[in-house]
């Protein structure tokens, strides 16, 4: 058994974001998430029905909540617990370098 | 909401691994490991009970299958998912860096 590693099989190019899900069972979601540049659409938020544990692992990102004034940056190693339906949204992510997340969704 | 950080507040020196659970439910337990030199001691192997999806974040590693002959080196983003009571070692781990993993066990 190889070790896969979740900085490589990145795509070269794409458009959009890219979701990937790397273990899933009935009670949560793991998934690779490869920012390229992209945020949120302007006045978006996302409400989710699930709770979300992420780190980000490379690039990095501006990270708001509805509930807050200020967006967060964040760097390699930082992690965020969003409980459901606590609204945030994505504000930047890093333009010249891929940004790669590691998301735990769960209910 | 300040980000907290995979890399930081990590222990300068201590004698064991370090395990902290960052995440739990009733399903999972979401934890970091931070490994100094540790190894699995000789002729031991971990049988566990749970499913664990594991990611070395930093250092190294060698991770050993009882079913596989070869010891795989882990790098940085190497991820690995070891079924329940699938017999594994880690063989040695980085003695000249901290070497953080992120572990995801399940039911």
């Amino acid at each position: 058994m190889e070790p896969k590693n979740l900085f490589l099989q990145i795509p070269d190019s794409f458009q959009g974001e890219v979701f990937e899900a790397l273990l899933e069972t009935e009670h949560f979601v793991l998934e690779r998430i490869i920012s390229s540049g992209q945020a949120t659409p302007l006045g978006e938020w996302y409400d989710q029905d699930t709770s979300e544990w992420v780190i980000l692992l490379s690039g990095s990102a501006g990270f708001l909540l509805e509930s807050e004034k200020n967006i967060q940056v964040m760097h390699p190693g930082d992690y965020v617990h969003i409980p459901a339906h606590q609204r945030h949204r994505v504000e930047w992510t890093d333009s010249g370098h891929k940004t790669v997340w590691l998301a735990l969704h769960y209910k």
